[in-house]
């Protein structure tokens, strides 16, 4: 049986999922869900994931798996996504956790209701740009400072981060603001052939 | 060089750290970081954690690591609190996850307003409750199936999941509607010793 991911193409969290796949080229198929249209909140959908969210996956096993970043870490396990060293692993996950806590719950709603629900950037709540730019400065602060996230190495950090970062102009920022950044997003996109 | 914790006593996400360097029986020092006192945002907290956030630790190497659910993962690496089967630790994952995205700002918000800053519970939004008690629904769901979040065994799911869980009433949730999760944070807070 292959993989199979659920996801809307349109969504950062699914994405991360796909380029992970495609970077360890793993065979999958791809199962496209609308979440305007309310589809990863039908019945069916629940049976494979309780919580309603997209993505999620059947495994190669036939067992469901939700989560974006415990997908990733699932599928590179053993791989050069993750770091063999200690710490730096946990470095990666210090990021991955913070991506959905500070950084896709402002950057990447903002998003969403700019460009799914056609909301004018003038009139996001404050808090939601605010909050945004915070963690884009934090990403800077470390972007001058090496290459990708954890080092000198791309890994599932840099693939969590860069998805909702690279559309986060769709958003109301700018991230010209922000050039290391920007030349980090060029970095990763290159690296995963985006 | 002993590993030290910095943390609020009265912050789940740093009891969660504390809990398990206990039950891993980890020497460590504890630094008392008062965040209503904006303790976690001065220049030297913030060299040790950017993001300005309790819990972070200094290793025993001396360098330094932030979010909860990292700093468990990587204390516990190779201990019984992570599943060796590759599917549950998946699963564990997931749970670590969703309790960041889907729990967290709902369950432990709600509890700040009302126990730290004095809000009333009537006085709450509404999604913040409407949000914790779907929270709490799909926690019940699993633990009527299995004693602990993934299956048979306590895993650091299980400690970041029972850290704001069992004091939800202080928030405004009625933790009698949830049967199952109460006999669970029975059984987790009997395996911690709390």
């Amino acid at each position: 049986m292959t993989l199979r991911i659920y996801g809307d193409t349109k969504s950062g969290n699914c994405l991360k999922v796909k380029w992970t796949a495609e970077r360890l080229a793993l065979p999958f198929e791809w199962i496209e869900v609308d979440i305007l249209q309310s589809q990863s909140r039908t019945p069916e959908f629940l049976a494979l994931n309780p919580a309603g969210q997209v993505p999620a996956v059947i495994l190669d096993d036939g067992r469901a798996l939700a989560q974006s970043n415990a997908i990733m870490l699932h599928l590179a396990e053993g791989s050069a996504l993750i770091p063999t060293d200690a710490f730096e692993r946990a470095k990666m996950l210090e990021w991955l956790f913070w991506e959905q806590y500070s950084h896709e719950p402002y950057v990447a709603v903002a998003r969403f209701q700019v460009s799914y629900l056609g909301k004018p950037v003038s009139e996001l709540d404050a808090k939601l740009l605010e909050r945004g730019n915070s963690a884009l400065g934090r990403l800077e602060t470390q972007l001058k400072q090496t290459p990708y996230l954890v080092g000198e190495q791309l890994t599932l950090a840099d693939i969590a981060l860069v998805a909702y970062t690279r559309v986060a102009h769709e958003g109301g920022f700018d991230l010209s603001l922000y050039p290391a950044v920007q030349a980090w997003i060029s970095r990763v996109e290159a690296a995963l052939g985006l």
